[in-house]
C-alpha cells in the first residue's frame, strides 16, 4: 500500500509494459489488435506453434493431447468478448495497492474465434470426483514469492458453459503473441485474470484448487484479516470518449461552446446493462444516455448522450452503467486490499471555450 | 522537472496510454503489431479512407490532391525500419524533464509497405524558393500552451531521400488506427516524432518551419538559456532480452545456475552498427558480443554473448552498442532539458540461484 498520488519505480516498470485501452478507441464496436488492453504478469512466452500441443488430463479417463491441427478441425465459434482487467481503477484508490497502476481504461472488445470447452471435456470424460478444472498457462514468474506457472482454476460448472472457448484467433486473425498465442482460454462474462494466455494444460482435480492467482489473489477484502471473496464476474461499468480535444501533459480536454454528443459504451458480466445514466456536473445531477443493442450477448453497448456545452470554463463529466440485476457504479471508489473491482464512476475534465494562443487552420476542425 | 523517483498521476496518464516494447519481444526480428512502441501525443483520429485525400502544396507549381487508390496504385516499397523514441530512457533521469515517462524500451521494428515521397514531390514541381517540407497530422491538441496539429517538417535533402515513405502498411496489413491510419510518414534512421501518423497535408515553405514540435520541442539542450539541437537521427542503443524469468513487481529476474546464452538487439541511425559489449558486472568489465546481419539497411541488428551464471546472488547486466561513425552509447545518462537522446545503457539485474518456495513442474523448465 502507498499512501501517496504518485507511482513507484517497480509499479512504472509494469505501466510501460502493459497498457489500456485509448479512451478515444471506444468508438470501435470491435477493438483493433493493438488497442485492447493488455496485463501479462510475467513474460510473453516464446511458442512453436508447429510442436505445440495442448494436454488435458487429471481426473479424466481418456487423458487427450491435442495439436492445433487438431484444435482447427474442431466446430469453430466466434464471440464478440468485452474483457477488462479485475484491477481496472486501482490507480485511484488511497491508499493504493500495489500492483499494475490502472486508471479506468483497461478493457477491449474483440472477436474470439475458437472451439467449445465443452466437448473436449466430455471428450476426455470428467471422473465422478473431478470439481475444478486447472487452466496453467506457459508463462513462468514469481508472486507473492512464490514461482509458478500462471494457472487459474474454474468449477466444472463454469468450465462446461456452452461460451467457454477455447481461442486460437482474434478479429479474424491468429493470436499475436501477446493475446496468448497459440491458445488462450475465453470465458465471457469474467474479469481478465481467468481467461489464461499461452495455455499449456487442462486439469481436472478433486479438490478447490489452491494455486497462488486462485486461492491467494484475486480476492475482494476490505482487510488483511480476512479471506475476502473470490473475484469472478465482471461488475458493470461505463466510460465515455472524452470529447473535445486534450491538452498533451495534463489529459485535460478543451471543448468550443456547442452541443456535444458524448459516446461511449458500458457493459457488466453479471447480467446485461439496462441502463447508462450521463452527468455533466461530477454527479450531482444526472440524465438518461440513449442505448444501443449489445454487439453481441457478451459484449458492451454503445451509449450516446447529448450535452449543452455552453456554459464556459471547467465541467466534470461522468458516466454510470446499471445492470438487470440491479448492480450500479459507485460515485465514490470502493477501496479493498488488491484494488480489485473498482467501478467507481470515470471522471473527465472538461474545459469548454478557448484553448490557448493559436488556433489551427479553420478547415481542420473537422 | 521532478527530483523524485516517483511518476506524478499526469505522467501515469501518458504511461497508462502510450506502451513501450516489452524487452522480451525483442526476440522476433519483425515486432508483431500490438508489441511495437505507441506514444501519440493527442488523441487518435478517426479516419474515413474512404473519403480521405492527402493534400500536397504551398511552393509547389502543381498542387496535388490523391487518394488512398492513388497512392496504392503508385510504385510500391516494403523496408524494415527500427523506430525508437526520442524521449527513450527519459524516467531514468535526475530531475526527471514532464513528459512520457519512459524506461528504456520505446522501440519496435516493423516492415512498412507504401509509396517513395521524392516522385510525389517531384510530381507537384517544387518552386525554387521551397526549402522545407511541412507534414501535417490530422492529430489536435494543445501542448505548451498552443492549439496545434501535429506537424514536423524535413529539409528538401531529407525530404527527397529514396527511402523516405509514404506507408499504409505495416507487416503486410492495412494500418491499424494507432500507427497512422490511413496513411503515414516513414523515415528510415529518424528518431519516432519525424514519422508524422495521419497525414493530412505536405506543404513546402520558403522558410524554416516554425512549428511547435518543430521549434520549440525536440531540442537538446543542457540548460533552458540556449535554444539546443535539433533531435534528428537516432542514437546507437542495445537492448537485451532479460534473462531467467521475473518478479511480477520488482521485474527482478530469476536464473538459475547455467551457461546462459543473452540475445538482444542494436541500432542506430547515424550509422552501421558495428559493434556491441557485453557486461556481467554493471559496467565495470565488459566481452564483444556475436553481432549477426541487420535485418535491413535500417533495421536493428541480433545479438548474442554468453554468460556463466555460475555465481549465486545479485548480478547487474548491461549491453553497449558502437556505430561506424564512432557514437558509443554512455555508461552513465547524459542529462538534458527535455529528456531526449537518452542512450545510457540498458541495466538489467538477474538473481542466480533458487527463486522462491515452490518449484514448477519440471517438465515446465523451458
Amino acid at each position: 500500500m502507498i499512501d501517496s498520488p504518485d507511482i513507484t519505480p517497480e509499479e512504472l516498470q509494469l505501466a510501460v509494459r502493459n497498457h489500456s485501452l485509448p479512451l478515444e478507441a471506444l468508438r470501435y464496436d470491435i477493438t483493433p489488435v493493438g488497442l485492447h488492453y493488455l496485463l501479462i504478469h510475467f513474460d510473453i512466452p516464446f511458442v512453436d506453434a508447429k510442436s505445440y500441443e495442448l494436454v488435458v488430463g487429471g481426473r479424466v479417463r481418456r487423458p487427450l493431447r491435442l495439436t492445433m491441427e487438431d484444435l482447427r478441425s474442431r466446430p469453430t465459434t466466434t464471440l464478440a468478448v468485452t474483457l477488462e482487467c479485475a484491477g481496472n481503477g486501482r490507480a485511484r484508490l488511497s491508499p493504493r495497492p500495489m500492483s499494475q497502476p490502472w486508471l479506468t481504461e483497461a478493457v477491449g472488445n474483440a472477436e474470439w474465434t475458437g472451439t467449445s470447452l465443452a466437448p473436449i471435456l466430455e471428450e476426455a470424460g470428467l471422473e465422478e470426483d473431478a470439481v475444478d478444472v486447472v487452466f496453467t498457462g506457459l508463462d513462468r514468474g514469481v508472486q507473492g514469492g512464490v514461482d509458478q506457472l500462471y494457472e487459474r482454476s474454474l468449477s466444472l460448472a463454469d468450465a462446461t458453459r456452452p461460451e467457454v472457448l477455447l481461442a486460437y484467433a482474434i478479429n479474424g486473425q491468429p493470436l499475436p503473441p501477446q493475446h496468448g498465442f497459440p491458445l488462450r482460454l475465453i470465458v465471457p462474462g469474467w474479469y481478465g485474470m481467468t481467461h489464461v494466455k499461452w495455455l499449456r494444460s487442462i486439469t481436472a482435480v478433486d479438490a478447490g484448487f489452491g494455486g497462488y492467482q486462485q486461492a491467494t489473489a484475486y480476492h475482494y477484502r476490505a482487510n488483511t484479516e480476512i479471506a475476502g471473496e473470490p473475484v469472478t464476474r465482471m461488475l458493470p461499468r461505463a466510460l465515455m470518449v472524452p470529447p473535445g480535444v486534450p491538452d498533451f501533459m495534463t489529459r485535460t480536454r478543451f471543448v468550443e461552446p456547442s452541443r456535444v454528443q458524448v459516446e461511449g459504451r458500458a457493459w457488466s458480466g453479471r447480467a446485461p446493462v439496462v441502463r447508462v445514466e450521463f452527468s455533466a456536473d461530477g454527479g450531482a445531477t444526472w440524465v438518461d444516455a440513449a442505448l444501443e443493442e449489445a454487439v453481441s450477448t457478451f459484449a458492451w453497448r454503445r451509449w450516446t448522450c447529448a450535452w449543452d456545452a455552453t456554459r464556459a470554463g471547467p465541467h466534470e463529466l461522468c458516466a454510470r452503467a446499471t445492470d438487470a440485476a440491479g448492480n450500479t457504479q459507485p460515485v465514490a471508489q470502493d477501496w479493498n486490499v488488491e484494488g480489485v473491482q473498482n467501478n467507481g464512476v470515470q471522471r473527465v475534465l472538461v474545459v469548454v471555450g478557448a484553448t490557448a494562443e493559436r488556433q489551427p487552420p479553420a478547415d481542420s476542425l473537422a
